[in-house]
């Protein structure tokens, strides 16, 4: 089961940007210990700054990027950062995917609900199966249990 | 290490209220399934249709209760059903216990980012470790693989 | 047809409370005339100033109560007093029931329209069947009046 | 006793539109229907797709249109359809025939509680005796039955 | 100097409508003592509760209607009555013949600041000359004065 | 194919008001044009300053006038004017002749977008297969050529 | 009868700021010409850019100043400029005179209504006997014209 | 005289939660201190973290209990607690037993003003004499020096 | 001590304005008593209707005055009156005074929360200790009570 | 005549994504038809999820890009896709070309009023000539019907 | 070239107010460096804690003064303080003030985008040339660097 | 001393676009000139219409980027133009180098408070030193100035 970890803007940063809200630990050192735990997911990550290229990745995964199905992945965890209260393209690329059959998860790391108004809303988690905020780099790796567990296909739950 | 779920209104119907959105399970049968999967840790449920009932039974897992330490739990997971949106005193509740140290974590069954307006706001998140919505049952179980991965002791993170 | 009459909080004060508003007389003095007034309707009342009394009662309306279908009723008039307006568990528990196939019909004694502006707001209504309200205890006789000439199966009207 | 029942814009389509939401019936059918079912009340309707005929008809009704008191009526049912939630006029004018000693009870087909969010304003029922929505025909029906309570005089109740 | 008084809806109902808000007497009453006052104006009276037929009224006014030149106005004093806080419509053909140089003045004869939340506000405030309120029959009066002491052209003042 | 073009308040004022924003052409001037370009169209058109009036055309455009099918058409173009900020009682119809499988496109002649916020509201555009604004009397054509590539029978695209 | 004629800030700028908007007459030079038409009428006239001396002079025209009923009026025509749409203090003092028996009329050189958002909120609007705005200079002389027909006693209309 | 001292939920952990904003004190410790300093009042103290609970409690003060009069005050001093924001049902019940004579004190242990937006918002306020916030466990005693200088009938001041 | 009793606009009209709701007494009347009562305290009062006076006679109480020392306080009980609502300066103020250890409690004759919205609103109250409305004179004695309680020195309570 | 079709993200996907409602037909597919539909017209399309990409398509279109004068166009069809509504900078970008003499058409697919409330919002709308919405692909027909019929020389309509 | 510095409420408090936010420094202590690095300038500085007081000496420095043009200046450094987001009335003046030729700076010592919602509200700015907020002292220095590169005439740039 | 003048969206427009608006000069032109007046800075300059570009530019300026200290700045000045009103991302950004001790100036050529409401947000300014705005290419200039004046290192002041 090939697993796309999609990272957002700001998210290079990881280890390095206020680590007494994000931890001292970057993304990149902490992806080889995530797919150790999970020997049977095949995880791909990817980060972009750049709003077009997640959109770009994220059609990718569903099989319609130039590469074909090659980097089509069987589910997405997705981290929009500052984008998930700002983008409807990305909202309406999640819905795209997920209309398709591709399951995209919300994380985050901090627990928006104790953060600024605007990071209250989101474009993007009314199209995924669920949300998971607050619990740093874990947030990645819950995500990760509920699709082991779901296999072989993860589906929506009590969405509308 | 004791683990406190602890249910709001309405969730004693699980299992038989509109099943295509809730499931077909009720939270007995799943509770001893869950209780296995985590040998580790002693599960204690609590539900009831009484905001007072929660917070008093929130208020004995902080050691507070006429019980004394009897009662007393390491951490809590919360689903406040509809509560959620509506108790001011809920949510002092849970910023007293986790002013205390007990760690509250906030699940929900269904995508609440999918559904009503009024259902995007929250009283209790801000006070919580972190929230995890969507995934039906098995959201209970995440929180708990937090839980198990944080021991002795979880911590809020990046919660301002 | 076993039809619940189910009142919310401060209703218990009825013809002791502001008599000018509300009348002179008690829902205990009213309800015998009512079901004099309708022999082919079986009436149960019931009152509670918790919220968590009412959600239980309606609960086992359903018969989903512990003692079973004994409590079960084939219709319910609801007349929720200050919790229609700020119970979001009331409203998901109409939602429930309703969705078992009993339905409900909102009453209130005084002209909401004519009050204050939170007052304008129901949690309640958009799962209800219909809604009554201005004309006093006289809002109770009609919703049986609808009910008896629905037998014998009241259903939903105009409800998205 | 006199009862005015008027409609407005698109109550004539009755039985023609929508029939999934509003029946199959239209008004005129129904009417001598209502009528036999209430021998003590002298129904008169009259509908029209023009706020203006329905404030001259309202202003007949309380004895101020050109034929006098011919027809005057002792009570107004009114469905005032989309006005409703636009005609501060209309409002005006219940007001108005209300503070005349003209009771108006305002009625609806379908329950607004659960359509669009500006079907939940109202600029006509703070003058009304009060109001019943969601039965369809029933809902006229409901209302007469108040009136033939009240007799010889129907008042507001609880109406500040 | 023609001058056009452009009555709303309602406004045939005075001096028999609420009386100890909007006085004894009728607006046919009044305007001969108004005409008498004012010999060098020429007073035309126009009500009607239908928009439409204001509408028409004041096309009219601008030598667009019909009989072309003949109804036309050198001023219109409108009391639009409800229309005010709701019709758009109206408020575009203020704008369309003022853009054309026939002045409007509004008039009320409440004082509007002291009534509901959506009489304060006006669509038709903006492309008249000024407003005056609250004075009663006196409002109208007030108008011609400004009126008279325009002429031979009344102009907009401090509109932006 | 019939076509109604159905225009709302302040058109009939075409070409005369403000020139510099609508154009020195009345619209009775543009028809016979805008015939001869669609020589396969049958095109009706019927302006009225009274809302309803415009209901009752549109009642009628679907079949349920009292002449019957005679004024019936297979689309309607509609320029609502005002009306389409401020009318629940036009959506109402509007939806009531899509549901009946009448086509409506709704046109303007100026871009609402640059204008009064006010105008940025609609209550006929959720009913309409679309919306072309802004070109002048070019929206009409506009609609012309897309019912006439849709022939035999123009249907919604994209409508929720 | 004693006038005061009671300006606020910017008002002293008359005829020197913006006089494409305001005119080029001061207020100074345009009050003996206004003495002269209202002979029955004794005006004294005050202006401050200061909110407390405004309300030290309304309390002073109530006869509650330092010099007794040395300097109270029985009528009052106030210009509050910008202090009309932010100062509680200033709508209190206008209640407090008022409900003394000395009426207060507001009146505006500009059309408000045309103007900024902002200027559409009045805090004394609501205790004043009514309001005039637009007319320039000529909206003292309409107010003063409400004083002189009301004699011997201006009373407030419509007021609620 | 008889006082009842009504605290709501969350205000058993007085002297336990969050010392450093509610201080180290419990209520039980406090009360015996405040009845000394008072001798000529009799004070109640009732705590409960149920809303309907304190609306027994609350009806019980007013002489509407199963105990009749036994449980009746002459006044209620109330701190809601997180039900101030939130509890019509509590607002209502206050409006009852005012209306019956019994006047009710609002009282706050922290100041309101400082804290979150929602915070700011009362149901019961309106309906009290008056509101007392910020003075932690000394705000009970400023209500008692209150009651205590108005026997023996406190009355509401300048509630409007 | 010294307690500075410092007082806005329109309060030097108490016991002229309104009586009714602010009853017969002059502030000059009671202060005598006041002082009386407090034998312990020594009081000094200042009202008026400039903002700016007020923001001097504060910033005296905090020893910024150009008399140095002289006019300093221990504590001030400020009723702000309508600027209350309205004035950041004022808040800015009572801020700086605060923050350099003059602690201000805030005070209000009538019951905010029974009147009109903007009366909700308060720029002073979150840098006050706390806040006590309507017990009309008595707010003040009630005030003086809770500083003579805290010598030395009172403290904020609460705020955060 | 160059005209450039501007697509923004997710247009890559048309005849994939959700073809219930965006059709079966990639865009692609659909270009050469139109291209031969209107011969007298040079169509050069340009597609990206980029924004940025498309600001600079944008300037280029203007002949302000690095290739000069080369990629200029004479008139845009922009469809921004998600970036209608959120994007500031795309809208600025379009006032900057319209205001150097590149008139711009915005076209949308689907009918956005029948869509989520914050579709209803355009950054780009009041910019452009006019806009086209709920046609399909015919959407980018129309705008190229009214380009056609404007030439030499394509100008706004009514925009202010 | 003369300079006004003009500052509002509290700042005369500077260098003693919360000095970890403000600074130690008074502006009597700052102006003489200011003006010494500035010789080609010549510096007036004004404070007063009086809105009107403002309004008087803005006036003045346009020559509208009583001294005449003795005061005037050829622009203003303007920290309107606390007014800034409240005061409509001194909006008014530096509008007046800006339209007769005199530009005015808006200064702030702190950054207002970082604090309270309701300092991010300007009457002032739109009147202004520019805004400068956020660099202490340094603030006014810079406001100074524009005006001296300015000369002879600094005008306003991009204001709309 | 290294600064980055980081500009987005459409200002590679500089000189070309809206003239009248934004000034005949393009930032190619003007920085010689401003690195000519400034000889102790070393200025560099960088434009994207990217977001995801001035993010990675902002990060490099922090030292993050790939190539190391190399692109190192020791302040930015940065217009963000649109994006300054819609991208969390990028405040994000700016919050993560402000608290690595990058201190960021926000600059805008034009004054934003005079122009559409939706450019009165920003989410960069509360993260920045502070801002200047509405001196044209100035605005750059003044920057400048501050940093040379804290020089050897700008810190924020009065940012809460």
């Amino acid at each position: 089961m090939n697993i796309l970890l999609l990272n957002g803007p700001n998210l290079n940063l990881l280890g390095r940007r206020e680590p007494h809200i994000y931890g001292h630990r970057s993304f990149e050192d902490y992806l080889p210990e995530l797919q150790a735990d999970f020997p049977d997911l095949t995880l791909t990550s990817f980060q972009s700054n750049h709003e077009g290229a997640l959109l770009d990745r994220l059609h990718a995964a569903a099989g319609w990027g130039d590469a074909g199905s090659e980097s089509a992945s069987q589910a997405v965890v997705l981290n929009a950062g500052g984008l998930t209260h700002t983008s409807v393209a990305l909202g309406d690329a999640v819905a795209a995917v997920a209309g398709a059959g591709l399951p995209v998860i919300e994380v985050h790391l901090s627990n928006l609900a104790g953060r600024e108004e605007f990071r209250h809303v989101s474009y993007i988690g009314k199209h995924c199966v669920g949300s998971i905020a607050g619990f740093g780099l874990e947030s990645y790796r819950l995500a990760l249990h509920y699709l082991l567990s779901q296999r072989p296909r993860p589906v929506g739950f009590g969405r509308r």
